[in-house]
């Protein structure tokens, strides 16, 4: 039986930037096409895989780690994978490429939002928080955010539509032959 | 594109009952006949997945529940998953199940090898550790092993071979449909 080429892609950027917003038009399209999607997004990920992490540099990078390796064992098989994550360290991102790669294609999609607008929508009220110092070790305030060294796509969540951010990810699937 | 049907085979029984080795002659197996097969056993789920858990009951269950969440996903895209893990409590295997019902087929198999069987045989030399007090909370001398309520499979590592209770395995997924 012919097996269909697995697929992950990785969402990164600030808090705020539109990452889940881009996946959600991102998994309905694909969805739509008859492609299932696992979605490793936040809530899902903190709830059943990283219960107990915290936001050190460490804690950052294993949750990552595992990401990445769930990811690349779910596309062995042929699956769809999205994920959203603010991922802010460029090493633990690659490392992430690689546990994927060894079993199909990673799509790493910088979704490249400012910090000013991001922290201007502040739908959570993180950006307040973290500004007032009730949060510790926020990313873009009081933690880096390293740009990506190699990001196979990049989109302005300031700039344009979800949809559009959404269509320029599938444009890229479909220029590497990943959707039928 | 027709995509076959998932499926996790979840061995449990005691330290040294031979789960590990039947899943290595079963994965063999099943890779011979074109099937790939993600293998989630102690090694690799306590590196990738449940790093810094103990042997709480809490932790066991959040490692058990990992393992039936990730198995999930891989079956909600056709693959193959094999667990072996002590996993002594039966809500939460009964758990694992659910999380893969969703979406393709569960098969719980008790490697119902006797704990003098085990304890003799003692490869790792665990169990002369716990008789000794330098383990605590292991399970079948100072932790309990919850007999499985409903195994889909029962097969005892102390009577044949560790490839008769793997054929015995791969005869019930032929009868399930599950091989093509």
């Amino acid at each position: 039986m012919v097996q269909r080429r697995g697929f992950t892609v990785f969402l990164t950027g600030l808090s705020g930037a539109g990452k889940s917003t881009i996946a959600d038009v991102l998994i309905e399209a694909l969805e739509s096409s008859g492609r299932d999607v696992s979605v490793l997004d936040g809530d899902v990920v903190r709830e059943m895989l990283s219960s107990g992490l915290t936001f050190s540099r460490a804690d950052r990078d294993l949750n990552i780690r595992r990401i990445g390796w769930v990811a690349g064992e779910i596309v062995r098989h042929g699956g769809a994978v999205v994920v959203a994550a603010i991922a802010p360290y460029d090493e633990a991102r690659e490392e992430a490429r690689k546990l994927v790669d060894r079993y199909g294609t990673f799509v790493l999609v910088h979704v490249a939002t400012s910090l000013e607008v991001a922290e201007q929508r502040d739908v959570k009220g993180l950006y307040a928080r973290a500004r007032a110092g009730t949060i510790g070790q926020f990313t873009g305030v009081s933690d880096v955010y390293e740009l990506p060294s190699s990001p196979d796509v990049t989109v302005d969540g300031s700039v344009g539509t979800p949809a559009d951010a959404a269509q320029q990810i599938l444009d890229h699937l479909t220029a590497k032959g990943l959707l039928d």
